[in-house]
């Protein structure tokens, strides 16, 4: 592989239909011979169209550090199926070239899955390799903790720039980087960074507590992961050293990691603001777990929205003097919905991004009572003229126009502060999610609805009594 | 200082009171002496708690390497702004404190809002560095020419260890990343990438072409910065080398600059699902600026609502005949736009991290067509039930359960269809929309419960024929 490879390898031909030939062949050689003209990657975006026995046959054909390299981008949930098909050895062969925070959550996964086969592993493993990783094992997955790698290079302040250099010839292999190191005390308290590049540039007999920047952000085992990715994109990082309870530095987290959990807490943000809080991969699901994972929310809000069906059942009269009423129902609510879900998309990801925190609610709640009135006031405007071109009936413009301009307001402000209601009480504000605003907006909308009409259409109504107010 | 700062600075006092006070004072000496205790992050978290001219008189007192760090962290339009109460030679100073991607974008934004400040500020910045800056100036900002930063180092394949460590000890300073240096022929061409990692444990006599890696992952100038950050992602890289349309190595594009990136796709993504595709910092904008932003969508919207409206006005004789049918309408269309949103909610995701591709169009239609009818069974199941409950009347349940099934599973399919229809005319699929899908299926569930109600209800309506079907 001499050639340069662009970024689709347009010039390489289709990995999947010679994959595909291996296989049917039945040809081991050919199939490795396949395999290793080309990178993990091209490999990984046809993963999903072999089913799970081409899986096991192609993890088991390739060279252990590429097979590690495929695991490593496989969901925990994956990992030990694909797995099943290798035998111990060869399930150690590919461990072993993990890094030590993917070890750790691929063994859990593995012990989770088949305890036997786990143990088998264990057994085969090099115990100094196993120690490292059963370390990371106690950590949070969300957390630094369960980011972070031990693999750092550390130095001592008294160190002088070519002793330090000779030390990362030796150490550089099996480091996660080489471009920070950290100095630590006796106790493995960090004093401070020095930056290869630093080193690089310095007088060789300078000492390390000369050259390094005691100036250090840090992070702990705890801190959230999300926390952890804003730091990182806030200060311009790309490693961050991770402590312990004691203060010691126990690992460090590296960018690459966090670019996934950006990605990965987007969409979970994404799925939750869509009513579809769903942890699993879609293109993997089949329909009868989407439909025990999508179910469960849309089964409240259907519950919710039976309230709808109450409240117009409670005005039926008045639908049955003027059923006209009724055509305009959808459009009405239907706004309200509209503005409460588009607002409370503008808020539930300021507050992600920590564009907003909890402590600006009245400053956001006196800014969407005005942005709310100048919607309503257009809306109403609209409808009202909508309403007298069809209708030619005055006050039931006027009514409708009134509707329009409350259940604006309304839908802008409950819209608005929703999230920030949720994020008051410990939950994810991107839960508030358009389906449940619009469900909301349904039921109050309505009930803004058939209380106005009542006020201004009085004097039309003159059948029956209007129902009064529940 | 010399302490160890942790995330939050909970350790330092806060900024914003010494800030205030130093401020009121009006005391230039003790502005700088606060701000000289703080990292620029810190000044950055209480910016907007600042007004216009407190920003001005801040900048003003930073060293021009803080300012132009604080400057880098400001959108677009708020650069030029706080510019505005700077001298030019104060403006200057700052801004040769830019890397050139920043310089570039600052230069463009100070153009554009005051040419006469543009003007003089040019004349007074270092010619080599404007030439650099402008060079970039032509580039789409949502590409890698845009993200890109010419300062990267690079190295001829025939140097040995010892040169390219010599040559790295002078030119590390001016360089974005010295840790991937860019082998280069004659013409500029990229032939090879070397590690410092790998030039540190190699030879000092070996010559770089046998200690570089030949196989490159690289991206064109024109590549969008989503497929820069999803192939900094998929190869785990922390650099990429960017290419022009001759193929020679004209840039770079770091992870830190793509970690921003990941960011505001996500947000704008997040935004246009919320149907509000509003490209402004929320926290900053004035009512009138979102009315502004957001009544295009919402108009939009309500005139198409308006279509409900004209569907049930055309069944008008059917609800003055059974006006119970008018309070089941907001449950049926709110249950179709809930588990519409919900399904393109999973798509569009899915097509936007390129789970999903166009290709998988048929595999999704079919997962929905089956989970939209267990979706639909379980809902029409429930509605029968709770209709039965309420009005006693077998066949008005009987046709609302009917009802519940094929909007469900009408939504199911349009949600999942809708994005990927956008995606292959070229449109985003994330302006699909949860309020898009909501009131397209409140006029589609509308027609679909009318449809039903007179097919299954005939027996009942006898005083008028039911109206005919459009």
């Amino acid at each position: 592989m001499t050639a340069m490879r662009s970024e689709t390898s347009q010039e390489a031909p289709d990995l999947l239909p010679l994959l595909r030939d291996a296989l049917d062949r039945g040809d081991p050689v050919r199939l490795a011979e396949v395999l290793s003209g080309y990178r993990t990657q091209a490999l990984l975006e046809h993963w999903y169209e072999l089913d799970a026995e081409e899986r096991e046959r192609v993890l088991s054909t390739l060279p252990p550090e590429a097979g590690a390299e495929l695991l490593s981008n496989l969901s925990a949930e994956e990992q030990p199926e694909v797995l099943q098909g290798l035998t111990p050895p060869q399930v150690a062969g590919v461990l072993e070239e993990l890094s030590p925070d993917d070890l750790a959550d691929t063994l859990q996964a593995l012990e989770a899955y088949d305890r036997e086969q786990s143990e088998e592993v264990r057994g085969l493993l090099d115990p100094g390799t196993l120690a490292v990783a059963d370390a990371l094992t106690g950590y949070d997955e969300e957390e630094a903790g369960g980011l972070m790698t031990p693999e750092f290079i550390s130095v001592r302040a008294t160190m002088t720039g070519a002793q330090v250099m000779a030390f990362l010839r030796r150490a550089a292999p099996d480091a996660e980087t080489i471009y920070y190191l950290y100095v630590v005390d006796a106790e493995q308290r960090l004093k401070g960074v020095l930056s290869l590049r630093q080193l690089i540039v310095s007088d060789p007999e300078q000492r390390v507590q000369e050259m390094m920047n005691p100036d250090i952000v840090s992070i702990h085992t705890d801190t959230d992961q999300e926390e952890v990715a804003r730091i990182m994109a806030d200060y311009d990082l790309s490693v961050l050293p991770v402590l312990d309870g004691d203060d010691r530095l126990v690992g460090i987290v590296t960018v690459d990691d966090v670019l996934d959990v950006v990605t990965e807490e987007a969409t979970e943000d994404i799925h939750r603001m869509g009513a579809a809080p769903i942890d699993i991969d879609y293109a993997r699901a089949s329909p009868w777990l989407l439909f025990r994972k999508r179910s469960s929310w849309l089964i409240l809000l259907v519950v919710s929205m039976t309230l709808t069906f109450n409240v117009i059942n409670h005005y039926e009269d008045l639908i049955v003097e003027l059923a006209i009423l009724a055509a305009f129902i959808p459009l009405l609510i239907g706004t309200g919905g509209n503005v409460g879900a588009q607002v409370a998309t503008l808020v539930v990801r300021a507050l992600g991004t920590r564009e907003l925190e909890l402590r600006d609610y009245f400053k956001v709640f006196w800014k969407e009572l005005k942005t709310g009135l100048l919607l309503g006031l257009a809306f109403g405007a609209f409808m009202t003229g909508y309403v007298y071109f069809f209708q030619d009936e005055p006050l039931v413009a006027v009514a409708l126009g009134i509707t329009m301009v409350l259940i604006s307001l309304c839908a802008n402000l409950v819209g608005a502060s929703l999230p920030f209601l949720f994020r008051r009480f410990g939950i994810d504000p991107a839960l508030t999610s358009s389906p449940g605003i619009t469900t909301v907006m349904d039921v109050v909308g309505l009930l803004i609805y058939f209380r106005v009409v009542i006020w201004v259409l009085e004097p039309l109504l003159t059948g029956q009594p209007a129902t009064p107010l529940p």
